[in-house]
């Protein structure tokens, strides 16, 4: 049961979002922001890298929420994001994309774990400053996400079928006002 | 020195808000939301649990950089936050700014950390839905920016008497735009 009283009709975070709507307009922006562009890292990766921090959080809602947009955005039936949590180190994944995975690792365990030799690592496979930017900010914006959901225990659809759909709405819209204002996805998810 | 290339000129965050414009805005954005309000929580108490999760994130210029602004809305010489970081039991605090505190202590260590006892009792000292939702909030939103200054080893002004000038900056305009693009208060911190 939630910490404090939002609508229950409304999933995770969408129900926060919807209790204090002024807070969650930036950090949908910052969302959109971060993971809607293929600048430098792909929105597969991006989500990719949100998927695996919300993993180490142990955020089950995050983890699914974000690993379904993964699947949906390289149609892959989510093997892509289970071989790189069972174990990164043999995951089918570029080396930068590798070395981007450990940094963001490192920033889940606190900001100062990251090292001068991970980030070495990294530009040595190619990553840019502003690819190992956006990593350790996508790493530490779900930080805040991760802790937002699960902090005040928001509630978390534990039936996984339900999250694809959403996460095809995500992936065709981004993120946005619409994902806890829209009402159509939610009587979906509730029957799902 | 610095993960990435980012204007040494800046101290902390603001070398990132700097890098990174787009991203800064909603950040920001949240930032004023979040600790430039009275509603419910002080200003003055909503610095505290930002500094209060600084702290127990091990990052200096958060937790002065917002122990400065405490400072500086309370007008005591630091005295308040040296006590609650030493002893959060014994601070002269109410009883409901220190359950809230405790709560802000387990978001620091991850969302599933805070519990059910954690959050009557703070109902119990007569902290609103409203307020613990924004304790939880403005936790978690620390560990992302904390998170950010030491993923990327952003330069970190060691001087303790370059912060009080940029807190009293804040405390009079808050965080926005200002924060990197304002040359004065740069200047002021590299001359301290």
């Amino acid at each position: 049961m939630p910490h404090i009283k939002v609508n229950e009709d409304l999933p995770g975070i969408r129900s926060l979002m919807a209790f204090s709507p002024e807070t969650a307009a930036p950090m949908g922006e910052l969302a959109n922001l971060l993971l809607r562009t293929n600048e430098g890292l792909t929105m597969a990766e991006r989500e990719l890298i949100a998927t695996y921090v919300s993993h180490l959080n142990d955020c089950f809602y995050c983890r699914y929420s974000h690993g379904a947009i993964v699947t949906c955005y390289l149609n892959d039936d989510n093997e892509l994001v289970d071989e790189v949590i069972k174990d990164l180190a043999q995951a089918p994944v570029s080396d930068k994309l590798k070395a981007l995975l450990i940094i963001a690792g490192s920033v889940q365990k606190g900001g100062r774990y990251v090292t001068s030799d991970q980030v070495e690592a990294a530009k040595q496979a190619g990553a840019s400053d502003k690819e190992i930017h956006d990593t350790v900010l996508i790493a530490a914006a779900f930080c805040m996400f991760n802790r937002y959901v699960d902090g005040l225990a928001s509630k978390t659809p534990t039936d996984l079928s339900s999250y694809p759909l959403r996460a095809r709405q995500i992936a065709e819209k981004g993120y946005g006002n619409h994902i806890f204002t829209n009402k159509q996805p939610v009587a979906d998810e509730q029957q799902a």
